[in-house]
């Protein structure tokens, strides 16, 4: 079968990068680490975007765009921003092309060159700020709640389909409060609202917490995050909050007058998340058999396929399912009906199950007969002959079993790749063979963090939110730490 | 009052200018010719894409995702597209900043210039065709129907806010059949879909027809277009749809198997509305107060402004407008409770006409004694006092009204601007005192077509699709002709 996927125990990093172009999700593409994100891929980025701006907008957020290009000046007023971003962007320095005066084709117009080169952004702080400048005058311009969905450029070197491309596209989060509380609280929020997201919907289970200074945003005081494992034991960050204090407002001289009259800089948020969460859902619960999607995220949530040899049983069959997909959709299901009479039903079985969907129907003449059809769910991979009179209320309750069962199947996993040690030799040997979270005490400091990720390539993950007091010695120097912190080998 | 706006009768230009940054829609950023779409704006947009994306999806077509960069060499494989857009392109020529060896800030680092430059799209034919080829090999991977929401950049030199901007939003669609005739409807299928979307949902009449050859896009064998009449008697090209013919096929080598076995090049349409739409909905329907929107684009329909002296009265207000607002919510009516205490209502109503909302409702204590609310449109600038007790219809109603009503004032406006003539001298005089869409018999060619634009500026904006058959003579060279086409000067 062309489709075959090879197995996770075999190769799983061949496994992700064959699914995700089998299931037709994306593709490379002819520019450089871009990706194309093919119909079926972003048609689940469609749902992740509804839902997270949903959630933005009942937050309080409201949707703006800003310039896809940055004066390369801007880049340089924050000091710590500039370290972060400058060595991986692309720069745009002419604005015209002409033809060729020796031969064939365009050569890029030497007399175009712009004055100052342009910045594609990575990341949208600096024009942000420097447009909110003009904003706000007084705390009764404040807070000001800007999301906005975009691409951005980040020159990679090694990339792979979702996880880390040059291109890709995410939202970003920039607010200016008037105190420090509020902005530390809005950071906050945007964590907890992508940990809902996370959980609920892509029912991926994560770990709220803050970064490590090393691991921090360039030009934030503290990042929040949330930290998801995988199936092969790494773990992906797949989502950040950042509090930058002033630093932006600073960098833009943007002040603004108190309720109490006295003149003050900005304090700023900034949140993202992006197509990687499309990496964190394919790895997080996908089989060898293909991707297996929770219900909420799915592009369509069941597929009716028909058995039939003779087209009259196709066209009786047909008029029961347009029964079916209406019963379904008025329960707000969505339906495909795979009718096409070029692939047999074994061809298409596979292709969904490939493709995720959660629950497939089949029906032929003998189900017709009995009023009946095969329900097959695409998480366990169980069949069941159901009465098709009740079929939508059924239909109803395995979609939320299903949710629930794949969000449970991840949590026990990672529960299971999750292990507490108390010395480094441990901290190594779980590493090595068993991979996933592991729970030690840390010094604190970021030169302890730097040798460990030297010696093993673990980072910490997140200092927990919901880490337990707890007196202890750092697993490497032996000094003295009051609460575990979360290291792993990372995407 | 410091929002105040130049008159449209003393400068139309300016009044544009000053409304479009007034009313909180877009500014100009800290990049030449690339805007900032300020909140207010993008949930204009956002109505309009929400709109576009279900009519698209309900005539067939997917969403996807293509790069952002398209390669030097991509761009000369089609000769007349190329020579279309190489003069008005963004190059990215570099991909690293590095430290100042000389001192402060960051410069372009020589070592990490890229082999082959990238151009940041314009449009996204070549990238597309480029990756179509590896989709399609016979006629049963057709039609492929992709639209892409996406930022786009061309390098204009004159820039103005939603109308002509470097960097815009649009939507393209980009389409692959396995025949002529295929393509062929499907160009006229989205040009419909364009000409129902202004009409219904902007309230803006547009005229449908063919481009003539001088204003087809670059590559293309036919561009269909809807074309507007803005107030000061220019025109705007509000949307196009492309037949490309098997051009961009050729250029990508993209050939398929057909269902005869013979092989052949593909089939190809593209077509995109933009940000430009902005502009045309503010000029059509504005007056000297401001904004007018058609309720259907408005980003909340209604407004409540309560009228108070004591706290007291502000709660008993408050009460009832959650009353009314549930009832009106239930209707599907987007209301917005203007309870801010630090602005007086004679602000609160300047602001809200400026920023165009359909229909205000003021309470105050009197009201609150008889029942009744007065209620505002902005359309007229009429008021009425409504009983509240069946508020909810009746506003469901006016908001009807009202769209129906700014659609008919544009059409009346059209139609009085809308002037056929039958002499060169006549064309020339209109178009100086009068303006407006100028119907005129034309004898074909384009060396007539480029005399006339040169000599007035006027272009032909197209040949309507309901043109009428007649004999005639072109105004210009004096051959026969066999039908009016549309000319005027045009944004």
């Amino acid at each position: 079968m062309a489709k075959e996927l090879t197995s996770r125990s075999e190769n799983y990093s061949q496994w992700y990068n064959d699914l995700v172009v089998k299931a037709d999700l994306a593709e490379n593409s002819a520019v450089r680490g871009c990706m194309v994100i093919k119909p079926y891929g972003y048609a689940i980025w469609e749902k992740m975007q509804a839902e997270l701006d949903r959630m933005f907008k009942e937050t309080g957020h409201v949707n703006a765009y800003f310039p896809l290009f940055i004066p390369k000046s801007f880049f340089s007023k924050e000091a710590d921003h500039v370290e972060g971003f400058a060595k991986e962007c692309a720069v745009v320095t002419h604005y015209r092309l002409k033809n060729n005066p020796d031969g064939a084709g365009v050569v890029v117009d030497p007399e175009a060159k712009l004055e100052e080169e342009l910045i594609v952004r990575p990341t949208s702080e600096t024009i942000i700020w420097s447009t909110y400048k003009n904003w706000i005058q007084s705390y009764r311009d404040l807070p000001i709640l800007c999301n906005q969905w975009a691409n951005v450029v980040r020159w990679e070197m090694r990339t792979r389909l979702f996880l880390r491309t040059a291109e890709f596209l995410w939202q970003e989060g920039h607010t200016a409060h008037a105190t420090r509380e509020e902005a530390l609280e809005e950071t906050e929020r945007m964590v907890n609202v992508y940990a809902e997201f996370a959980e609920k919907y892509m029912a991926v289970p994560v770990v709220k917490g803050a970064k490590s200074a090393n691991e921090r945003f360039a030009g934030a005081l503290e990042t929040y995050c949330i930290e998801a494992m995988m199936q092969d034991g790494k773990a992906l960050q797949a989502g950040t909050s950042h509090f930058l204090g002033q630093n932006f407002a600073k960098a833009f001289d943007v002040r603004f007058a108190t309720r109490e009259g006295i003149e003050d800089y900005v304090w700023a948020t900034s949140w993202g998340v992006s197509t990687r969460l499309m990496g964190a859902l394919i790895m997080a619960h996908s089989d060898d058999n293909g991707l297996v999607l929770p219900p909420k995220l799915a592009p369509y949530q069941v597929v009716i396929v028909p058995i039939y040899k003779q087209m009259e049983q196709l066209d009786a069959i047909s008029e029961k399912v347009k029964e079916i997909t209406a019963k379904l959709k008025a329960r707000g299901i969505s339906v495909k009906f795979d009718n096409n009479d070029t692939k047999k039903p074994g061809w298409k079985f596979a292709e969904y199950e490939l493709k995720g969907v959660p629950v497939r129907i089949a029906i032929g003449p003998r189900d017709l007969e009995n009023g009946t059809g095969e329900v097959a769910r695409r998480d366990t991979l169980t069949k069941e002959v159901v009465a098709l009179d009740r079929i939508d209320e059924y239909i109803l309750n395995l979609l939320e079993d299903i949710q629930t069962n794949i969000f449970n199947k991840a949590l026990a996993r990672r529960t299971e790749l999750t292990t507490k040690v108390d010395s480094y030799d441990e901290f190594k040997e779980v590493l090595k063979n068993k991979g996933g979270f592991v729970l030690a005490h840390w010094d604190g400091t970021s030169e302890t963090e730097q040798r460990i990720k030297e010696e093993t390539k673990a980072t910490i993950r997140c200092i927990p939110f919901d880490q337990v007091p707890e007196e202890g010695t750092c697993i490497y120097s032996g000094k003295p730490s009051k609460g575990r912190v979360l290291f792993a080998i990372a995407y």
